[in-house]
């Protein structure tokens, strides 16, 4: 199938990162260019908000210039009389990577960058809703309750409800990644991390969006990347955690591998493998809309190591035919990744993309993680060399199409040698709405605001005066009781799984798979 | 007069500093033994209490610890059908200082003990308000409305109410003292630092305590140490500063004396300096109350640099005669002072006893602050040294009375060589809670929260899982407005002065004083 350009680049890593103005060339040829649909309105706003930008100034508040921008837009849009978004239904399957995204990214479509924002919200979600404090009674939960989870989030126009939490287990090679409590005993669970969750559209969004939309959100991590360090950078057959794929040579990294498939029996909540309870939700909610006769798609979205967990699972998805309605009709499965790295050799991206499992990455190409693991052997290697090291354990290969952003591109970040930041995924979310395609001038097009930048991070300039680092509870959590004593609030219940997933475990046949 | 023990050791403070174990030994002549007004029942709670401390152990919560203590305690005092802070109008003289407070330090005097961490809870509200970001554009400011500042902090009970801030410019040689934003303009002040406050107490609290009480507040700095290093440790005649002392040998740390006497015409908040802000008020309400016919007392507290100040207003406000009444009788003066360091030459230390204020200090002995300036020349020097020295611009003597804690000796804290944890002010409230004298184990009085240490320092043992440095604001103060942007809310004033300042600043003859 047709790969779109970044990826047939086929440079040496060491090349790129030694000349790093290389990737941020235009690509002239390989992405056909695409008229806006609304050329003239758009000349105005560019010009308009060109203006804006060339405003901001050591005293010019974030708030100042937001303001103008949004001014300009609300004209644009009256003017326009139309938003892009009501076009979402009918141009569903081409921005969810019908045809690979060809001729969106270059200019970028401005229906496809708002899309990409709000699945890369999906996944913020998971880090603003985490429990990180070693203190915490909680640590490594989530926050709030499933059934509140957006509304606590501030995501009340969201339209989507959480159906379901995931979780994994811990005792696994990723030290590095789970976040544990410090607490000897009393806490939520000794094992289980947070992982992430499932949603379902409302009534109202599914009318919008003209389907029943399916959002699996996986959570990674923010400013710890010393995971990475231990990854075994070691391919493992697919097969060998369970998932029946025909071919023994599909292999993933095999850290990826078992944060999705192992379980542990004595933890309420990871007694079932992640996979587990993403495949018999997942089959659930495919069953309970398609029979009503309602289309369904699946987006699989996540960043960083989460990002690996979306490829993973929207692969076993489609591996276990999970992705077909009632009525045998495909139902489109698309990963959102951002921020991700490698997650298996070749046949797997080969299998991935040949069961029609549709990603773009979006990548900053400063950031280090998407460069993991593989940095010898990858799908940069020229194809002789890679046909040569496929046998090897550690040649790895992206999948899809990938949406290299720069983050030296937008005027409000500073410079920074900080790796957490260039990965950072609200970072990631600010660039995407100043992009418009290589070459074009960073402008932001929603007006999404820049402090968002800063929730986990110190990326945006200092004259913003938009505090690093702000997204915090008041004190940590602790509150007053009426005795006048400093405490963390109990929980009444931490959401651990439906009675009838060990049904559905059975229904699909997973009941007797233990691969270890 | 007579001076209590500690500070008639006189020895080397090397000495005590290389066995630091002397500091700690009894001291068995000076203090009187002071029986207690309820032993049988004291014992009782020592060995109820000391059951409940001795389960202290590594999974068991603050909160059951405490309940233990509390339930003891509520048995303790149906039993005496009392509470000792009733007899608080007969003692208060006593309890303010009128003996040296002999006899009350050892054993420890219960109402003292409470009294003690009553106002060293005002100075805490010091700290707690303050703006300390420096991407807040109110950064160095209160971060509450005057006439909420009790409430806000969740004090509504105290009783008092906050009649004046108090603010000095930061034009000063002390620059890792004031904290200032980094926004360029647009902020509250360029040049001013909020540094306390002026309460009195209401109808209620005035008929519990038998007098109206006229409480200073200043504020040092909970962690940042390094102004220590700026203190000049230079001397310089009160009189260079407009204090009217007859005595030209009567010398104070420079720094301080500007600090307190300094003032920009540029600035709102600090066109009048801290002295002239702080004895116009203080003049005006003991006028008012004076007049009514009440009794009227004055008492002034601070932690570190804000023990300097509280050391210094208060000999200002009796070396100008505002400590008298309308009927020519005196108003008690007491300072309260926590973690202090030195503050003037053995001339000044004189004066201000010979002017009848009193001063305790309650220190740490294993904090710095207490030990500059001075470290050379003090009050430990042998005398005829001390004599000898007196004429050097850098020898300083300690004023009042010493109440010396171990924080070692609390079964909360852990074992640290943060010397930011040593000086602070919630562990120095803690100590005192569980001070019962010197030998006496350490045992909660009051169950006064033991959390209430981690506020803004990592000195809990990391077993009672109490977050550390917990006090602070959602989102740093950031809030989403309706448009869903985030900024710092805009405050609609922040206090300044009275504008009847002036009038008073020439009634106290201040109107022409400018010493440089």
């Amino acid at each position: 199938m047709a790969i779109a350009c970044p990826k047939l680049q086929l440079r040496f890593l060491g090349l790129a990162r030694s000349l790093p103005s290389l990737a941020r060339q235009p690509l002239p040829c390989l992405l056909p260019a695409r008229s806006s649909p609304i050329p003239v309105l758009r000349a105005v706003r560019r010009t308009a908000k060109a203006r804006a930008l060339s405003a901001v100034k050591d005293d010019q508040s974030l708030s100042s210039i937001i303001t103008e921008l949004e001014q300009e837009q609300e004209e644009d849009e009256t003017a326009a009389g139309e938003d892009v978004t009501r076009r979402l239904p009918e141009r569903w399957s081409e921005i969810h990577g019908r045809d690979d995204w060809a001729g969106l990214l270059d200019p970028m479509d401005p229906l496809l960058r708002s899309e990409l924002i709000r699945y890369g919200e999906f996944a913020q979600a998971c880090y603003d809703s985490f429990d990180y404090d070693p203190f915490s009674r909680y640590c490594g939960s989530c926050k709030y309750n499933r059934r509140r989870f957006f509304s606590s989030l501030g995501l009340e126009g969201i339209g989507y409800e959480v159906t379901r939490y995931l979780y994994a287990t811990s005792n696994i090679n990723l030290p590095n990644f789970f976040t544990k409590s410090r607490a000897g005993a009393k806490i939520w669970s000794q094992r289980a991390n947070w992982m992430g969750y499932v949603a379902v559209s409302d009534d109202e969004t599914t009318a919008r969006l003209g389907r029943r939309d399916i959002v699996v959100a996986w959570r990674g991590t923010v400013t710890r990347l010393e995971w990475i360090a231990d990854l075994m950078d070691f391919l493992r057959p697919v097969t060998s955690v369970g998932i029946p794929c025909p071919d023994p040579s599909v292999k993933v990294e095999s850290g990826f591998a078992e944060l999705y498939t192992d379980k542990d029996p004595t933890c309420r909540f990871c007694k079932y493998s992640a996979r587990e309870q993403l495949l018999t939700e997942v089959r659930k909610l495919v069953e309970l809309h398609s029979r009503a006769g309602e289309e369904v798609s699946i987006s699989v979205t996540g960043h960083s190591l989460g990002s690996a967990l979306a490829m993973l699972s929207a692969y076993d998805i489609a591996e276990m035919g999970l992705n077909v309605g009632e009525g045998g009709e495909r139902v489109a499965t698309t990963v959102f990744s951002f921020s991700g790295p490698r997650v298996g050799n070749g046949h797997f991206k080969e299998r991935f993309e040949g069961l029609g499992i549709k990603a773009i990455r979006v990548v900053n190409v400063h950031d280090t993680v998407p460069k993991v693991p593989g940095i010898l052997f990858n799908e940069r290697v020229p194809a002789f060399l890679r046909r040569l090291a496929e046998a090897l354990p550690w040649s790895y290969s992206h999948i899809g199409v990938e949406l290299p952003l720069d983050h030296r591109r937008s005027p409000f970040l500073k410079e920074t040698v900080d790796p957490s930041c260039f990965h950072n995924l609200e970072a990631h979310l600010h660039l995407l709405d100043g992009y418009h395609g290589k070459g074009h001038r960073f402008v932001l097009a929603s007006g999404r605001d820049p402090a968002l930048v800063n929730k986990a991070c110190d990326f945006l300039k200092e004259h913003h005066m938009v505090p690093p680092f702000w997204r915090q509870d008041e004190n940590k959590g602790m509150t007053r009781a009426h005795d006048g004593r400093w405490g963390q609030t109990d929980r009444r219940e931490v959401d651990d799984h439906p009675e009838d997933t060990q049904h559905h475990v059975q229904r699909l046949g997973l009941a007797d798979d233990h691969h270890h």
